[in-house]
């Protein structure tokens, strides 16, 4: 906490998921350097901004990634900055491929460099930033064992490797390979839902998806688990070493109705078991606030599994632990068995009236609706009521929808002040890791001007 | 390693598997305090010894066992030494049941007490010793917690306690509570396998069953698993807090002659996720042995799950960690996959006619013939051979069998050179821990007088 980080030498990868992907995870840092995964979605000026920030020494990319590779380098150059060597991943068997060429020269008898210390960094990792801000995250080879030691890794689980990622080819994987587990995004999952044949056949066995990165609306719950998934919902930031909590389910909640068993299916739920401690806090007092299901806090974590810092930004790092606790900037409810429940982001929630409007809960509502595809709600100023919810809201081919509909919907299943005032229908806005940029919409929104009742 | 240990508040407690037992493993540390807990079958002499060594303030006791407690102190008293405050652990509902008022008087608010440093000592595990040299073993926060990570514990299992080792009580609580897990040395396996009837019903769902303390004979595996268990054998010390290594099945072996896989189960393994590293090595060089499943090394260990050392005792400390590993005392071959096979104790171990002869595949030769219920060999001293094998045999009831019929068998099933030239009826004597005292057998055989031929 509060440390300035420097690196001894980082090696940034840039690539899908192929194998190679896989083995540079543990061999870079066996071979004593520092292994930096960079999204494949990042355009030539972002990714030079990264590798100088990052000092990368080595970039391995894959090669349909060159291109955009070639860009970040020639900016550099311009700028008189210093650039990693370049290592190409090919096809097997297809030419210049010098990633195999480098590994078949490696010699078997290496031995592995082990760090001097285990708080030493082992990864960096960017979340979303701006050019003149990255984050870079930095793990620990401690916060790593642990983490792995939570994961499937530790079983020794054949990893299946997917290119991209669409719906056939994940069908076709889980049945060649006989699948058992399998990560995704609710994104992903919506995606999986939506896109497959209405005669599509159930899996021939049950397969576990561990989703998480934003709340899973539970009607995306409920119809993927009608094909043979068994959905692990578990909550945490690339801070955290992603998953912190798990949705742990209780035998008891079997006997519940389906619609009560869905809900209780979107909670984040309990710490895992590397977790040291989360809590839900005021994020002034740092009072653990009340297990009532109502009372809103900001949820709080501290132990291994939380990174070091961010990389040369001891301000940003400083803020982040304020008070001792590493700050989520999510704010949650804790329900009196304890279990946690996401509201919303901090700089999400919409107060209007003075009453606060969680976007999560407007968005599942809506979600609901049988002609949504994807749903994003955000604060609109409202010279009256302060801020107002305005839902854009993306529809699925050939339906017939307007904004009545959606409004007469909400009206139906939620309390009236928390109705969406505005509908827009659009695509929804989506950064490099496939998250709905919140703050385009906000934009869009206030650019709409503000309602007087 | 080296170091050595002050016990801030030490507590021990002297009572069978009884969810007191259980509670106290917690309970203890949370409160700040080392637990410390004793054998049930140490006489006044030995625990008198124990309370002294480990500073113990609190003794807490099962009211079956407050006799001998009693005696101890009287001892303590009359060597003008300190001693703990008893508490009884009472049936519940029982008079003078002093655990649990303690309990009901303790406050819901009490907060935790942590450790100031993870390497903080958190247990005290006495192992055989004598009465003037025990060997304390102690644990830390950081090993105990990655140690509980390898565990069911940390899956939130239930737990079934059983007062004593009872085959109907076992088959009991696996009906009644469902159990799908239990632990068991080999000699509670040969217990179970031995004392049931005729027209014992098998399980009606899978066990697992974790044994380990010494090399399960193939034949017992045999048997038990007919009974619808599943073995699992781990292999370690009380100094590397329990399992260190797991014989994890192949699945390529399912298609081995049942004989063959009998023959591997009976393998310890490879290291468990928590081990760090495990080796066989050369005492001397401390070079690896080859991985070819005959030459002979010491397995030694390293890693967070590992002891801290030995309470007082620098020098036993310093023995066992020499040239940085600690050493098991266990020899051992490598074969070629990896796995590792204990031969023997380094002190068991014969040496005739410069010959190593592994008792433990005597014993595993023995253990087949159908008459025979438990068996240990040792060496016997020989003014031409050096050494030679002697088998102390405890036969099943009703059974006619002579020594002819062992050495027979043992010429049948091993190299000649190999078989017992002694074959001695008698019970076998055991330790507190239930360990057949080989020193006393040794004994025995050298007062036999030497062989000559």
């Amino acid at each position: 906490m509060g440390r300035v980080y420097t690196l001894g030498s980082s090696t940034t990868a840039l690539a899908p998921n192929v194998p190679p992907m896989l083995e540079l995870q543990f061999g870079v840092p066996m071979a004593g350097a520092i292994i930096c995964n960079l999204n494949t979605r990042l355009d030539h000026n972002m990714l030079s901004t990264l590798l100088k920030h990052s000092e990368a020494k080595i970039l391995f990319v894959d090669h349909k990634l060159l291109s955009v590779v070639e860009e970040a380098i020639d900016l550099l150059e311009r700028m008189h900055s210093k650039h990693p060597r370049v290592v190409v991943i090919s096809e097997p068997g297809g030419s210049g491929c010098e990633y195999e060429s480098l590994v078949s020269s490696g010699v078997t008898e290496f031995s592995i460099i082990r760090p001097n210390n285990e708080c030493d960094p082992i990864s960096l990792n960017y979340t979303s930033g701006t050019t003149s801000r990255p984050k870079g995250i930095v793990y620990s080879y401690r916060g790593a064992y642990l983490s792995a030691l939570a994961s499937v890794f530790i079983r020794g689980g054949t990893n299946i490797c997917l290119r991209r990622c669409d719906p056939e080819d994940i069908f076709d994987n889980i049945m060649n390979h006989n699948v058992t587990h399998m990560d995704g995004a609710p994104t992903v999952l919506n995606m999986i839902v939506n896109s497959l044949l209405t005669n599509q056949k159930p899996l021939p066995h049950k397969v576990e998806i561990l989703t998480g990165g934003a709340p899973p609306p539970p009607t995306i719950i409920s119809k993927i688990e009608e094909l043979g998934f068994q959905v692990r919902h578990v909550y945490g930031l690339t801070e955290t070493f992603g998953p912190a909590t798990l949705n742990l389910w209780k035998p008891e909640w079997d006997r519940l109705p389906c619609e009560e068993q869905m809900e209780i299916r979107a909670r984040q739920g309990v710490q895992i078991f590397v977790t040291e401690e989360i809590d839900v806090k005021d994020p002034i007092t740092m009072e653990s606030i009340k297990r009532d299901g109502k009372s809103l806090g900001e949820i709080m974590i501290r132990g291994n599994t939380v990174m070091s810092g961010y990389l040369k930004d001891l301000k940003a790092t400083e803020e982040a632990f304020a008070g001792g606790w590493f700050r989520s900037g999510d704010l949650a409810v804790k329900h009196p068995d304890g279990y946690i429940e996401v509201k919303d982001r901090c700089k999400d929630i919409i107060i209007s009236g003075g009453e606060n409007i969680s976007t999560i809960e407007m968005e599942t509502v809506i979600y609901n609706h049988p002609g949504v595809l994807e749903v994003a709600v955000v604060a609109r100023p409202d010279d009256y009521w302060g801020q107002t919810p305005c839902a854009f809201v993306k529809l699925k081919d050939n339906v017939d929808v307007d904004e009545r509909d959606i409004i007469e919907h909400c009206r139906d299943h939620m309390p009236h002040f928390m109705a969406p005032r505005t509908v827009v229908f659009d695509d929804l806005p989506r950064n490099s890791t496939g998250k709905v940029q919140k703050f385009v919409l906000r934009e869009k929104a206030k650019l709409m001007g503000s309602l007087s009742y």
